[in-house]
């Protein structure tokens, strides 16, 4: 099996080359340029460096760099060591561990390196494939809005749940992609997306390359555009989904979620239905919420007069901060769940049934 | 009369040197540096280059321009023409033009250089006086939460509303600074305020010149921390209020009342009556919120690692973006307004009783 290379991707096998291709996120939004990792060993470098970003794509990452150990050293016990220095490349990677394991369970002393090569692109298509269906079912509701309004529809996002954070397609982005293929107008309001900015650095990237209209707006703005009837629809991603439909997500979620149900504007979130902790049911009392380094407020990346990327501190050193990484939605404030099995409502019941379709 | 030295100041005249000193706002938060100026040239200077900023204190700064002019031509053709160039120094500085005919009113062929002097120094004294009643009564409510709570109380605030906008005390924070004189434990969650960053980059500093504990946190961050019971109460300023209440202030203020309402947290906005403006009742409808240039977002400025400040593009050269400058928060959301004629409920009837103090 082949990927589709039809799709924009923030990554792909190039067969003729025998080399994984992989945007370089830390040169976006600034620079665009494809990586071709060849060696287990520079797979692990870009997943460590951030070359690559984002659970999905890391997972993918991985998974090709198994296959590159495996060209390498064949079934033996350094392929063994190889496989255990890329499950360790960043601790906090769950979908890297995942990807290593789903492979090497199905790798043995007969598996051939074309094998662990398409066992490496299953795996990475896999996650394409979820961003689609969220595609395809999302569009339907922009469908209904289009279909009253017959002029443009207004989406806001908040962070990057893209193609970039995914493989393909996205997860929020997903219907707004499927939509502008199908000649919908769409317009997206983009939160830049304070700290680390990946609204502005990521999601405005990947519209733009792909020809969706948008603006770049500061997080404190999404409110007033609201009230003047500005958004139709926001849709955003989650990373983690509680039992009862509450949402972690990027610090600032619940802030629009807020906004939009004060402006009755429909507040939907995408997701794979393999985000959904079904172990856990009030997100605010029982989602622990991560605080980062303060350096992701404090400095900030840009490119100066001469054009070279540089790294400044925007806070004084005496300044305290603090940095919330996500924060939590209550399922109150959400109309809808878009999932790879369809939208369903925030809700106990509606959540249940989804796994045992 | 003279200014009491005492408390923390954006300007105050020099005697001795004759002069006007200012604290240049252009470089803080990572320089404190005193600008002299003993020229209305120089004034006018500073008023345009950014030396100076806040209504009030170009207001303040104009008047003291007046004086110097006075000083060099006395009451003649020359002073005329120098005057007209102070008010004419930022054209949409609605402060600075009531300044200048707010003091040459006053001014004929037997007014002496003391008298302006002492105009000067009486219409920067009035904006200072407004400030500390403000403080005096929002004091008020923050005693009455801590007798309740006996512990430390968090404020949070958004933007920059404090000494360096208002001369003196600020408005949002003088509530603030009269606390912590009196001893009672406040720690500020401030918000960094993108775009411009007045809360990093001018409130966070002017607290901590204070002695006063504070954060600074993402604009994105104040909805969890209320969910946590992070924040006790929330004070913030105002542009323009409405005869109904509805408040126009600093982008994103609107996403922090909605947030304060969602979790029973009391939502307070300090302001001089002389900014409510009582031709307007809904704000929403009736209040036209000004964009700004899109450089404001898509430019910041830090230090470099030679320490050195340096202004660096953040996002792409391609990207669109809008820059609105204000919301507004409708009435309903506001607990209530501290002005510097007592603490009213956001409603018609007290607003209008105000007026007829």
């Amino acid at each position: 099996m082949s990927i589709d290379t039809n799709i924009p991707r923030a990554l792909w096998f190039d067969d003729d080359r025998d080399s994984l291709v992989v945007v370089d996120q830390k040169q976006l939004p600034f620079r665009y340029e494809l990586v071709h990792l060849t060696s287990y060993k520079e797979c692990i470098l870009a997943i460590q460096d951030m070359t690559v970003r984002g659970a999905p794509v890391i997972g993918a990452t991985a998974a090709f760099a198994l296959y590159f150990a495996f060209v390498q050293h064949g079934y033996s016990s350094a392929f063994s060591i190889a496989s255990k220095a890329i499950r360790e490349a960043r601790p906090t990677a769950v979908n890297l561990m995942f990807a290593i394991d789903t492979l090497l369970k199905n790798i043995n002393s007969k598996t051939s390196k074309l094998d662990v090569l398409n066992l490496a692109k299953q795996y990475a298509e896999k996650d394409v494939q979820d961003c689609f269906l969220i595609g395809e079912h999302g569009l339907k509701i922009i469908e209904a809005l289009y279909a009253k309004k017959q002029d443009t529809i207004h989406i806001l996002t908040h962070c990057n749940a893209g193609y970039l954070a995914t493989g393909a397609h996205g997860t929020a982005t997903a219907p707004i992609y499927a939509a502008h293929k199908k000649g919908i107008p769409v317009h997206v309001w983009v939160d830049e997306t304070r700290p680390r900015n990946q609204g502005a650095n990521l999601t405005a990237w990947e519209l733009q390359k792909n020809k969706v209209d948008f603006t770049i707006i500061a997080d404190n703005t999404g409110g007033h555009l609201m009230q003047h009837q500005m958004v139709d629809l926001v849709i955003v991603g989650s990373d983690r989904t509680t039992a009862n439909g509450d949402v972690a997500n990027k610090i600032g979620t619940y802030l629009k979620a807020l906004a939009a149900y004060d402006n009755q504007i429909p507040f939907y979130v995408a997701l794979p239905t393999s985000t959904i902790d079904l172990s856990i049911k009030n997100g605010v009392n029982e989602i622990e919420i991560e605080q980062r380094d303060a350096r992701e407020l404090t400095h900030i990346k840009g490119i100066d007069k001469n054009q070279i990327i540089q790294e400044v501190q925007i806070f004084p050193n005496h300044a305290k901060v603090a940095n919330y990484a996500f924060d939590v939605t209550p399922a109150r404030f959400v109309t809808g769940l878009i999932t790879e099995k369809g939208v369903v409502a925030a809700k106990k019941e509606s959540i249940h049934a989804l796994f045992k379709k």
